[in-house]
């Protein structure tokens, strides 16, 4: 299907299938960005977001820098102006271009990119040809899931910036919607007690999992499947967004000073409600999950519902239940969760140990993956994280209640 | 001795007994207020804080409000535009004047609000001069707990006003340091498991601090006292406030934005540090606890030191052990915890349930009491919390590890 | 009456009157803020405006750094801090407090600047009780011009300050509104042609209304007297806050970030419109001069009449025609013309040379005098100046037309 | 010569030559973007500037709004929604795209903009065929004269884009300066008395330039060519950036706030002072006019040299005078003159009038043209008009003083 972002990853160790796991979601990549202009590529729609072109760039830069030149001593550095336009935040690696003038880069060109990325990937290939030892192809997984998460920001990226465009074109043609979960909500009970969080060592993941270690949880009841866009409307009808006390002090002022009166990327026509998405701007589906809601609307929607949003640890206890449903594919389900470190927690070493924990404060945990994350980034171990008032990304919630 | 704040707060529930603690608590307000002239009283140096004047009005009108109008049918307000001016953040109320335009309520003047303080304390003398019903009893001594939260605002928001004025004005007069732990630091080790936390309903406790509830911790270890003044210059000496690697990323960024170097109210003169508090500028006490560093400076500084902060159910289960020391009486101790609801948390009914829900997100937790709290304020369960980072309070921190 | 403002400043030269004159406008000062309470008079609403207090202190350090400490060798200083505290913005005189925390000043008390000002009071009593030196004369005449400006600040910042308080207090007691013009509005017809425009040299002047020199004037109509409320109530009904056609660019921005839909300190009540004056809030006079209007406003008012605003090369010829009305003490009348030096401009040397000279660039010059501006103070010469987008001083417009 | 912008452009009336005269200047704008690449042409580096594919639509859709529409009754709209992104300020002719998203546009792309500009041209070059009546010459000549403005921010807006890259690119390849004058800087006595300023009405001229009309000047002496390089060495020396008394009150506070130690991209090197040109980095020649200071630094640099700036009336008298140098092809020369209308001004009916009209307050007026003014484009009665805290433009200064 056209709309399958991403290629599952399962980095079971072998030489081979590394690379071949490389060329597949490197492929990816440029997949996704197949549909836009060299002048798409470039725009930077806020500081948040960051230009495709960038993406595809930033991306080839960290094997490039973490890979090729740690592991490749003949490599050829494809040009010494890249590591300081393309490096993200890593200071242990050295200055870097400023975040918010990424849209200014028109050079290099998006052509230009394409080229540094052939020669990493031939280069890649390369290493990756023979016997691989251990450290470099966990380096080599670290990377294409890294790369996979900017798979998901290149596309909430662009759209935002097509939402800002009065053309409002698509991001992605072919694209058709997941489908979701038929029937009723229901509430699902669990017995809490001492559970067994985070993840287990088995296959990839980040540092941010780890180390599993235990947490005692009251009993607790979870809904089975995700709010939708009709309860939505039912909250915004019976003045939901006027309401200051069903909302967190800070997320009033931020709903305010916002100007929220519905979900992102809502446009009120004559004939209803319509969304902007991947596809560009449709109606309004309201059997479909809710998308595009901050923390604080979720929040808030939670209380107004005599509910509440479930804990990150009660996110990962209910996904142990087959019977619930939408817990992936669908919209990063926002938490009760601030994002912090598990008990024990240690970053790693160097310039990958600021890849998560320099990031742990003011930030909510999020839980399941989107319809734009790559088909096997996520577990239900994986945890995203984004400040409480974003609502660029496909975010959404399911209810939890105490019992 | 002067410098005591406060008066111990023992609500054994007799009527007789409330009403005296009423009279305590009120007049501590008014010495706390007594070497502050019309004009000081009035200024807010910053939105954060309010005037003194407005902490007396408002703690007052939180009297009126809750008790008098409710179960004094025959009370006669005071002054109606009063409850407009004077009510801090309670939407369940009514509209209130907006809190950075505190400072420009020059009128009702200062002496005005002595009338009203005395007018509403006949009241509520009455009030509480024979029998009185729990409900009553319960809010009362929530008003009390109220005031004394303000009494140390009163103090810490006056602090920061004066330290703005080339004059560097004391707070208090006859003002002394609190003596402070002496010999070693010593790291002890706590076994973890299954722990209660939160109050257990004997005494006063506000909501946030219940239900008390299991966690599960993992073993680790945690500082017999604070961090001194000393320690954190050799963090300076270090680099530690230039050290992008030791920070949180938005730590970093307030540190930058802030021209942070040194923790609050330092100031560098050619025969050493000085630091400003409530008896005005002095020389720095080597030996004594930091003080006024936000939660992004505590956490850089315990990275720095191969250490963390402790989370408030470590803080709260150390709490225990009797070996403990300077667990109150000295700065507020910022802990690892977003202030986040206990599980099976429930806000109280009314304008009361605005106490503390609505602030839980992007702040952290705070334990222990600090040198302005008043005595008897404070229990091991209490949770105080403030944005990462302010740093007008007096705030510091003790170290911990993971054995 | 009581209304009155200031003291006709008639320095004709000796030092028996320069004395008298020094007394009647120091007084006239006290006067206006004796209905102030100490908190009133430390108040600061906005960066534009000071506190009574400090403007009390302020035009008092003026003649203590300019006077005493220049002509009177045996002055004792009255406190060595005032210096630093009560510089406005002579950066040849040295550092100074910053003027946005102006407001943080609770101390000095106004009492202690009570007494500052008899300290200074006295000292130049006595060095203006013999013969006076003619430099000493004419640095005291600024003295008390400069403090004549302050006069009126000091209201106009009062009543801004006022303006904000739930409560609308009163500035002046006593107040009654200034008579004014009867009967139609005439257009007068002018010839133009060569016209001396600033000061004679004849009496006191600013720098900046000198040197006198010619300018070439086309023939042009100017209204004999001011715009008045209806006329501005014509305006706002007819949709002139809304049209941006009539506007200049930035000023339709400065409206609609503003919030601007009438002058300011305008009311609307279900008994029709009110006004905050310095007699507080009061029913709308329709037929009185409109004031608190800015200069984007004026403009565009101007221009929606079908006219203009006058420049002020044409209200000083103008001025010489005796059927001209309103003057003076109404409102200072907004001018299209920028504020600039006149041809063959110097600023005075040293200190008193930043008195006029580094405010010569966009800001907008007002002719004329308002009602709270102290009774002989200005001349036809006279050029006050604001930037376009205030309202807070007592402003409005006459019109203009090209004949 | 590669480096020669723009053709004079002579509107002498006859159909023919219009028409000729229209391919010249629209092929010279596609010649000034040649060197771009679509992504070059699509960034916005600051709201003030524009993207380059933005000024190519543009002055399109002014022929396609004012032309076309009105005397094209067969012709066909390119595309309905490009009125509403290309517009730039026109609020009689309906909504807009809002200025700082001009580089969200990625589409339509700059491929688009070409063939919107080809279907624009096509219809020109058949409206202007055969004979052509006078007001749509009118409307033609004012089209060019428009476009050739945006040739020149084309140009200047992509310098500041280009400046703000890491890799420096050129804007024009084939750049080369041009050549200035020789020998000593030499003081011109002018008369002063009543001179005739502005457009007499020969050729084309904006409606700001008129109407022509007297102004009385002051003999005056002024510099027969523009400040070097070497002189603003000179005054960086001295301290010129840190002296306070050399500036108005808001200029320093400018320089202040935006860091400002030299001109405009100017960058320090071991080897010396470079700056940043349509050519690309290169040293700087201290002999040549300095450009890239805003109204602010040339004010103070000219009080620094015991000199102040002419007036605009100043400039346009003593450019009568065959002596003077550099009146034109190198920078703007700022004057002391804010940008007012003229006596007697009335702005053009509809659209067009909201030309100049609107934008006459708070702005500084510029005489000459500058190196990358289209030859032919200025007049010595042409008013150009920045905010005094600008430098992106192409901005010097000679000096004037009263003799």
């Amino acid at each position: 299907m056209d709309q399958v972002i991403g290629a599952r990853l399962c980095p079971d160790g072998g030489a081979r299938t590394i690379r071949e796991q490389f060329v597949q979601v490197r492929n990816e990549t440029e997949r996704l960005a197949a549909s836009l202009s060299a002048e798409d590529q470039c725009v930077q729609s806020m500081p948040d977001a960051s230009p495709a072109k960038w993406h595809r760039a930033h991306t080839t830069w960290f094997f490039e820098q973490f890979a090729l030149r740690a592991h490749a001593p003949r490599y050829r550095e494809f040009d010494p102006a890249f590591g300081f336009l393309f490096n993200s935040y890593y200071e242990t690696v050295g200055p870097r271009h400023p975040r918010p003038s990424r849209g200014l880069l028109t050079r290099p060109s998006a052509a230009a990119v394409s080229q540094y990325r052939a020669h990493v990937d031939a280069a890649m290939q390369t290493l990756l040809a023979g016997p691989v030892e251990t450290g470099l192809v966990d380096l080599v997984v670290l990377g294409l899931h890294h790369e996979q998460q900017h798979q998901e920001l290149l596309l909430t990226d662009m759209l935002h910036a097509f939402a800002q465009s009065p053309l409002l074109p698509s991001v992605l043609s072919g694209w058709t919607e997941p489908a979701y979960a038929q029937g009723p909500t229901r509430m699902m009970q669990r017995p809490g007690g001492i559970v067994a969080i985070g993840n287990d060592g088995e296959g990839f993941a980040f540092d941010n999992e780890q180390p599993r270690h235990h947490e005692y949880l009251r009993s607790y009841a979870i809904a089975d499947r995700l709010v939708r866009n009709a309860d939505w409307l039912a909250f915004m009808e019976d003045g939901g967004y006027r309401t200051p006390t069903l909302w967190m002090s800070d997320g009033f002022a931020a709903a305010q000073n916002g100007g929220w009166t519905s979900p992102g990327y809502w446009h009120a026509r004559d004939d209803g409600w319509w969304q902007m998405g991947p596809g560009g701007l449709a109606p309004l589906d309201k059997d479909a999950p809710v998308r595009h809601v901050s923390w604080y609307e979720a929040d808030a929607f939670a209380r107004w519902a005599g509910a509440r949003l479930p804990t990150e640890a009660e996110w990962e206890d209910a996904a142990t239940d087959p019977e619930m449903r939408e817990m992936t594919g669908h919209v990063w389900q926002w938490t009760a969760s601030p994002y912090v470190a598990y008990p024990g927690f240690a970053a790693a070493a160097g310039a990958i140990g600021e890849y998560n924990g320099k990031f742990m404060v003011n930030q909510m945990t999020l839980r399941g993956g989107s319809l734009a994350t790559p088909a096997g980034h996520v577990r239900p171990s994986y945890r995203n994280f984004f400040y409480p008032d974003k609502r660029w990304q496909f975010t959404g919630l399911r209810l939890a209640r105490w019992d």
